[in-house]
């Protein structure tokens, strides 16, 4: 069963791309919510520290990518705000 | 180190509040991405099932959550596209 949490791993990292994406290239983040991205990142941050501390790769690494596309929408939502 | 995963789950799961209720009251959804809400309301669906198969308590919770908020915001994005 381990392959479905692989998958659901996978799809919640991978979903934030087309996001980041899409904000990178119209600039439009008036929908975007400023608190949603706050504690998103504040809490994906407090994943990849708890995957380093119980040294689960999976999640250390699926949570590293996923604060980096995270941070990246909150930094263009407060400068395009 | 469970208090850390506690915080961590809890919120990227209430994260999605804000932005639901942002998208409810203002209707705008231009620049979110759908296929990023695609993906992720798919990814957590399988995260609930995982959660349910593996009859872990928090993380079923915690996406059952999370997948009500996030289907929410993809239902939006459907209607005022």
């Amino acid at each position: 069963m381990e392959i479905f949490g692989t998958i659901a791993a996978t799809l919640t990292t991978v979903s934030f791309l087309p996001q980041t994406l899409k904000t990178i290239k119209d600039k439009d983040t008036s929908g975007i919510s400023l608190g949603m991205y706050s504690i998103f990142t504040t809490g994906v941050f407090c994943w990849t520290v708890y995957g380093f501390i119980i040294s689960d790769m999976p999640i250390l690494i699926a949570n590293i990518v996923t604060f980096i596309l995270a941070f990246t929408i909150l930094m263009l939502k407060l400068k395009y705000k």
